[in-house]
Parts: C-alpha cells; sequence; structure tokens
C-alpha cells in the first residue's frame, strides 16, 4: 500500500460507527479516485457492509482492531489501549503506512494520541484544532478551537503560521488574510499576550497578510480569511455561533409552521430558503483538524452522519494531496520567533506569558 | 430634587447625541410617570429640543456642562476632562444627587470615570459589565462583556453574585439560575480558575442555583438565566452571537429579495417574521450595565437611537426602583470566599491564578 495517498480510518469512533463511516468512505471513494483507505475496525462487522459498499470496498484494505475507545474515556485512560481501532490508526501514520488519520471518537484521546504517537512538527510547541467556518464573504479557518484552554503570545504566533497554510491548502486561498481576535480592533487593546503575538506577525513573512484585530462579528463577517485564538475562547466562540444559528433556524420552522400562509409563504421562498440551509449545514464544515503533528488528523464530529463524515475525509485529503506538512514546515522556517517569547519546549505543555500578565 | 429616582443622563455621548437623548427621555418619561432626571449637556442645543418634547421636559432638570468626552480618547486622557457632560453625570451620582447615570458615550471613559469616582461596592475585587441577550428560553444575563480581559476565580465568583442579583432586579426572575462558561460541561473541564470558581459556587448559598459549566451553544439555548465568564471570552462570545444574528438576517432578506415569489412568500409569513426581528432586535437589549460600583452606572450603544436610549433608561430605572445595589450588598455579604482565592485588592487590577495555571 502506498504511503502517499493513504489515510487511515477509525471505522469504531463515533455514535454511528462503523455505519456511517462505510457510507462516507463510499462517498469519499467517489470524490477522490486516487485514495487507499487503511480501515481499521471490526472485520466480522465491516466485511457485510463493505459486501454492500463495492466502490469503498475497492479503495480499502481492512485491519482489524474491534475495539471503540468509548466516548467518555480520560485521555490518559485511552492511552493504555493499545490495541483500540483509534490507536492502530494513529500507529499506522507513525510507522509511515498512511498519511494520515480521520477519526469520529473520543476528541481528548484523539488529541492525547496523536501528540504522544505523533509528535509535533520541529518549531511548533502544540498543536492546536482548526476548523472550517461560514461567514458572508466564503469559508473562513479558525484555531485553536480548544485544543489549548491557555496559550502564550507564541502559540498565537504559531497559529498564524498552521492557519496561513491550511487556508491556503484546504480553502485554495492564494494569500489569505489573518485576523487575531481580541477585544476590539485597536492596538492597545486586549492583553499582553494577543498584542506581543501581533508585534511579531507585523515584522513577519505574514505582515502582508497580517490584518491585525478582529473582534466576536468579524467571525460571521468574515473579515479576514483566518481567525486567530486560544482555545478557551476559540472553543466558546465556535459553539456560540453554531448555537446562534441553530436557534435561528428553529425560530424560523416555528414561523414557517404557525399558519396556513406561513406554510404557502415557505413553498415560495423554498429555493433560497433551502440553498441556505444547505450552506449553513454543519455538516458542510465537519472536520475538526489538529495542525501541527507529524501527520494529518482529522476529527469528524462524534454525531457525524456518512455526509458529515466523507466530508472529514475530504478534509484530510485535501491536506495530504496538497502536502500540508511539507508546507507548514516551510511556513516554519520562515517565521523569526524573537527570544522574548520564549523557546517553546515542544512539550504541549504551554508556558510563557499568560493572559493576565497584561493585568498585574 | 430626590435622590430616590433620579438618574443622570449624559445627554452629549453617543453619535445622534443629543436627539436621540432627548427622544429617549420623551419614551422613558411615559413608562415611568415616578422618574426624574438629571439632564446634563448643552444648555442652548436641549432648551428647544425640551420645548418640542414636553413630557420629557416635565421630568427633566437640565444641567449645564456642553463638552463632551471624543469617541476614541484614552480613558487617561478622558479623566482630566473635568468638565464633560459625562463627568458631571457621575459626580451627580457620587454626591447623591442621582441615583445612576446613563450613558452612550466613550465606553473606556465611562469604565474608567465610574470606577474611580463612585468606587466600588465593599466586597467587589473588580466591576463587571452585564447585557441581556435573547435565548431560545427567555432573555438571559452575561457578565463580564469586557470591563476586564483577565479575570481570577475570585472575580467570577463575585460576578455570579452580580448577574444573580442582576437577573431577579431586572428580569424578576426569583431564583435565576447560573452557569460558568467553559469548553466542556464536564466537571475536570477548563482551567484552574473556572474549576475553583465552581467550586466555591457549589459550596454558596448560590448552590441551588448553580448549574455548573455551560458551552458556548448554552447562551442561546438559554440553559441557564445568568452566564458567568472573564471579559474577553464574554466579549468575544456578544459580538459572535450578534455577528451570527446579523449575518443570517442578511441572507434572508437576500433570500426574500431574490425572486417574485420568495417576495409574496415574505408577505404570507410576515406577521411571523416581523414578530422575529423584533424580538432580536438588538435595541431591545441596548444597556450593558457596570455592576459592582456604588451607584447604577448604564452604557447604551453610541449608535443607539431613541428607542435603543429609551431602553437603556429602562434598565438603569429597574434597577435603581429594585433598590439593586442594596441586595448586591445582602448577596456579598451572604458570600463565602476562601482564604486560598486571595483577599481582592479592590483595586480593579486583578491578582491571582491566571488562566494559564492549569497548563503548567
Amino acid at each position: 500500500m502506498s504511503h502517499t495517498f493513504t489515510l487511515a480510518i477509525d471505522a469504531m469512533g463515533g455514535d454511528h460507527a462503523p455505519e456511517m463511516v462505510i457510507g462516507g468512505l463510499a462517498l469519499a471513494a467517489e470524490r477522490h479516485p486516487a485514495a487507499r483507505f487503511l480501515l481499521i475496525g471490526d472485520e466480522q462487522r465491516l466485511a457485510p457492509m463493505l459486501r454492500r459498499q463495492k466502490r469503498a470496498a475497492a479503495h480499502c484494505t481492512v485491519r482489524h482492531a474491534p475495539e471503540a475507545i468509548p466516548g467518555d474515556l480520560k485521555p490518559t485512560a485511552a492511552l493504555r489501549l493499545r490495541g483500540a481501532s483509534m490507536r492502530v490508526a494513529i500507529d499506522s501514520v507513525a510507522a509511515g503506512e498512511s498519511a494520515g488519520v480521520v477519526s469520529a471518537g473520543n476528541t481528548g484521546a484523539l488529541l492525547a494520541l496523536a501528540k504522544i504517537v505523533l509528535k509535533t512538527l520541529p518549531g511548533i510547541d502544540r498543536p492546536a484544532m482548526a476548523g472550517i467556518s461560514p461567514s458572508a464573504r466564503g469559508d473562513l479557518v479558525m484555531l485553536d478551537l480548544g485544543a489549548n484552554v491557555a496559550c502564550d503570545a507564541r502559540n498565537l504566533v504559531e497559529f498564524a503560521v498552521m492557519g496561513d497554510v491550511f487556508a491556503r491548502t484546504v480553502l485554495g486561498l492564494p494569500a489569505p488574510t489573518i485576523g487575531l481576535l481580541n477585544v476590539g480592533a485597536e492596538e492597545m487593546k486586549g492583553d499582553e499576550r494577543v498584542r506581543q503575538a501581533a508585534d511579531v506577525l507585523r515584522e513577519s513573512y505574514l505582515a502582508a497578510q497580517f490584518h491585525g484585530f478582529v473582534e466576536g462579528h468579524d467571525i460571521a463577517a468574515g473579515t479576514t480569511d483566518v481567525i486567530v485564538t486560544d482555545g478557551f475562547t476559540g472553543n466558546v466562540a465556535l459553539k456560540t455561533g453554531e448555537g446562534a444559528l441553530k436557534l435561528i433556524s428553529s425560530l424560523l420552522r416555528q414561523v414557517f409552521a404557525s399558519s396556513l400562509a406561513a406554510r404557502l409563504g415557505y413553498l415560495l421562498a423554498r429555493a433560497g430558503l433551502d440553498r441556505l440551509r444547505e450552506w449553513l449545514d454543519p455538516r458542510r464544515y465537519n472536520g475538526a483538524v489538529m495542525l501541527g503533528l507529524n501527520g494529518v488528523v482529522v476529527k469528524s464530529h462524534g454525531g457525524a452522519d456518512a455526509y458529515g463524515f466523507a466530508h472529514a475525509i475530504d478534509v484530510g485529503m485535501d491536506m495530504v494531496v496538497h502536502h500540508f506538512n511539507e508546507r507548514m514546515r516551510e511556513g516554519l522556517a520562515r517565521i523569526a520567533l524573537p527570544q522574548a517569547l520564549g523557546p517553546g519546549d515542544g512539550s504541549g505543555n504551554g508556558h510563557g506569558s499568560p493572559r493576565v500578565a497584561a493585568a498585574r
């Protein structure tokens, strides 16, 4: 099995696994004729499904690992399950058999396993989780979405480098603009951490792409193609935006069901409303990516269906095909981090100036 | 002029001042027959407006202070403008002439002036900015919205106490539920700071109301009546939610304008759609409140119109009429902060365990 376009697929992770995994593979196989999948899970359950999905089967090699990591298992406990499907999938990336892994399983376990087994890229202090969001000006990339609740200026700069490469690779933008999330757009706003990161970016090879500070409303407005923030804020912002969209969708459904006239109104405006719903469909944005590791790691939403899981595979394939990590190495080599930001220990444990520094 | 129901109104702050201030006063005077307003601004500009707004005029005493604090002036510079309308309004609260102040002027200046002139309530380390947001289960209170970019566990506990009293006073809830914003609902999620604050709240007089951790999507879902977070996260979450709603509104407008059938569809569903728009109207949520000070301080959005400004006055009047600060003192007397969280220096400069502590 060739390494280059092979993705390891965790068949056992996710609420609807392995059925939705096989369904997703069938969709993805159609879209990526050159792709190969190392499908890792319970062979006896997978075999009959693959017999029904000929196209998926033609792209697959199955490896038997029937054990799934439970969704509520703590990462430290997950590290001990060496035979679990997720672990075997990650091991195949470490061994060079696969270029990346896609899993809808336990997020904390995936993060911990990927960090420990794959290790971070040289020059990366801590990996980050990135995702794609809809905005008024097209799709954008946001990171970190929760891999690191505490970040320092150095981490934020690294996230900007990673976000730039991700937006080039997956969104196909030649020179993505980059914004640093803050409580105001003015230079003196926020804390020491974001101001330091902004200073470094203004002097870096990313200077021309760096827009400066952006605020919460700039996410939906799509003011920049990449939004950089710490994992606490990013996680809250992502879920807040999703929550607001969900609220509106549900209120609109109520409005259109509230009377016969409203139902008729819905039918008349249906084409546009359906396009809007499709565009905002969270399945279209499924696939958060762990950046900064030696290998491509894509996390599908645990509740994803086949359509959503196929999208997570798409993201992984885009990264593999466009040599994401080679481009990351190039970016990291070009960014000059000032001594003041600290050396980075690559331990993934963080260090340096905390958010509170500005207020002390 | 009696102190009890008197609000000082900064007539010169805001993009459309003083016209929208007078318009707002006229609306508010109708709703609060017992209210008195100390209107502070340029007498010569205000006089002809008040002649046209008899009802507003009947509730007003005008004090001449023609100078407005520019919107982009730094707080430190604003502190020197002792004759500015905003400063004179805050001084009238400090002097006991007014129970509170409403201004649509420079937020940073209002924060700094209120802190320095009015001082924090005994037991409050740092004042917070709170606001009302729509949710699937009714209006909720969120704080801090940006007064403190860095917060420790002690601050978060104080915000919970303030949020509880605010939700009782302004939303009229007998026992508001309280959630602490985090990256996950499980007890071990997040950083030391939020976990410490949760521990204290679980042992406090608020235990029965404390729901535990909530996530970004819980804001729109209205999982709790009060959402407590640090000023950085709260500011980003507020603006992210607003941005998402604005995006959907604009996309819906496009959909309904996209064809003749869609236009007709809009007309048929109009009653419900208009109700929805009205409910989500940001003017209905205008009036962020600075809590924890010796006096009621309400910040109207700078771009507010008369309708929005009247709502900010409503919020101020609710707090004054329901003796907000007396109830705050009661709540603060009941919360027992463990020694471990530090004494609080009342300086508004913060201290204690930074967010990064958990990752060290």
